[in-house]
């Protein structure tokens, strides 16, 4: 594929919004080199972040800022820079990445309802607040220490709708029809570079990323079939099967064989 | 026992609060006469009212007002007039029985916990409020359609002060020492005339009802241990096991055999 073809493909993915190139940067590391060893040279971040409508400038920002918050590492060998995530950074991804990387079908399928005692100021975290003192989630999750638990029994329509995060559900729209657009757009895997293929993953990762990971995990009986998320989750985990990470090392190729 | 003796025992109940006639001529017809054919006669009815120290007045002005509320009727035989429950009054009364005359080791076993879609202005039935849409009560209710419905599990100690009915703790901590003392002081039950026991038996009927008729039956798991309407709960079915129920016919005498 020609790149003003690709980038045609991905321009909308890339406008939805979560333009911070930092980031996205970090979405990119996680997606490819987050295990231990595994780093991106120099010019491989510098076409990825080009097909991304990234600034130069603006990449040497972003990475400077992540190296000073202790995310990224750089090193050189020979002329040649390497980027990679730091202990931190690699930690930070791997905690993220069940919920980025999830099947939508390994949902919980048991749930569990908690009342506390009084009133929290903060967030119960895992949990989704349904009222004042009333939290739905996982099954599986520790409660915490003298709440009252009940294991979750037949859900009535209305507390999916109260479970739901409805904040997000616009996001969660815009986010499904551009994926569902893009799904039906791309060309087989086969006829993407293994860099374009990295940056689409990166951009798919990323939008995800940011609306799955602003609220909890929720069991599959508390979720509405047309809740717009979970037709997301779909799509997401359907595109990065059809489009599997590239390795590192047979990245360069501009195109496919 | 002489009559003097009888009613200083009898004061401290009497004077618990519920003074109004007429609602205690209920608790009387209701211990008494609730059966269908059933009837007290105007000379027994001046008796025990005046050892319930309630002036003829007072009385007269109270049976006036439960034939125009429909709960009583009057007619007369002779010169004899008789008094008895109407059919609407031996249907409430019925209805409250059970709960009045239940046995405390009677109290459900298992609970439910019920949340609602939305908050509701008005009580829910039979359940008692935790908080802003939380509800707990005898697992055998029907709970609201749509209701969202969990069996009870482990109780917490926290959720049975919640449950408790709080604003009437000082009432039943009263209620509990004046039977407490009573049941003490109280003579065998053969040293007291049958129309005396009736009388016993109305005003502890009487100031229990007023109490345990002002909130739901909580379930066994439910109630704290040192929950002061569980003990009046024991004292009540101890002092009326203790002095039974005296036949309408047999009253007369002014002391048992």
């Amino acid at each position: 594929m020609h790149t003003e073809g690709f980038i045609n493909h991905i321009t909308a993915l890339r406008s939805l919004g979560g333009s911070r190139v930092w980031s996205l940067m970090i979405s990119l590391f996680g997606d490819l080199a987050q295990a231990d060893g595994q780093h991106i040279e120099g010019p491989q971040l510098s076409t990825i972040m080009g097909l991304l409508q990234v600034k130069p400038e603006a990449t040497r920002v972003a990475l400077h800022r992540l190296r000073n918050d202790g995310w990224i590492t750089s090193s050189k060998s020979g002329r040649i820079s390497a980027h990679a995530l730091t202990v931190k950074g690699r930690m930070e991804s791997a905690a993220a990445s069940p919920r980025i990387y999830a099947e939508p079908q390994d949902a919980a399928q048991s749930w569990q309802l908690i009342i506390l005692e009084d009133v929290l100021s903060d967030e119960l975290e895992g949990f989704a607040p349904i009222g004042p003192r009333i939290y739905v989630g996982d099954a599986e999750l520790a409660a915490p220490e003298g709440a009252l638990t009940l294991p979750g029994t037949a859900v009535p329509d209305w507390l999916r709708l109260q479970a739901e995060p409805e904040h997000l559900r616009q996001d969660y729209v815009a986010l499904q029809e551009t994926l569902a657009a893009l799904s039906d757009a791309l060309p087989d895997a086969s006829e993407i570079a293994p860099i374009e293929t990295a940056v689409l993953r990166c951009l798919i990762v990323h939008n995800w990323r940011r609306l799955v990971l602003k609220h909890p995990a929720l069991p599959a009986p508390l979720v509405s079939d047309d809740w717009p998320g979970r037709h997301c989750h779909v799509l997401v985990a359907n595109l990065l099967a059809r489009f599997p990470r590239p390795s590192l090392a047979g990245m360069d190729q501009r195109r496919a064989a």
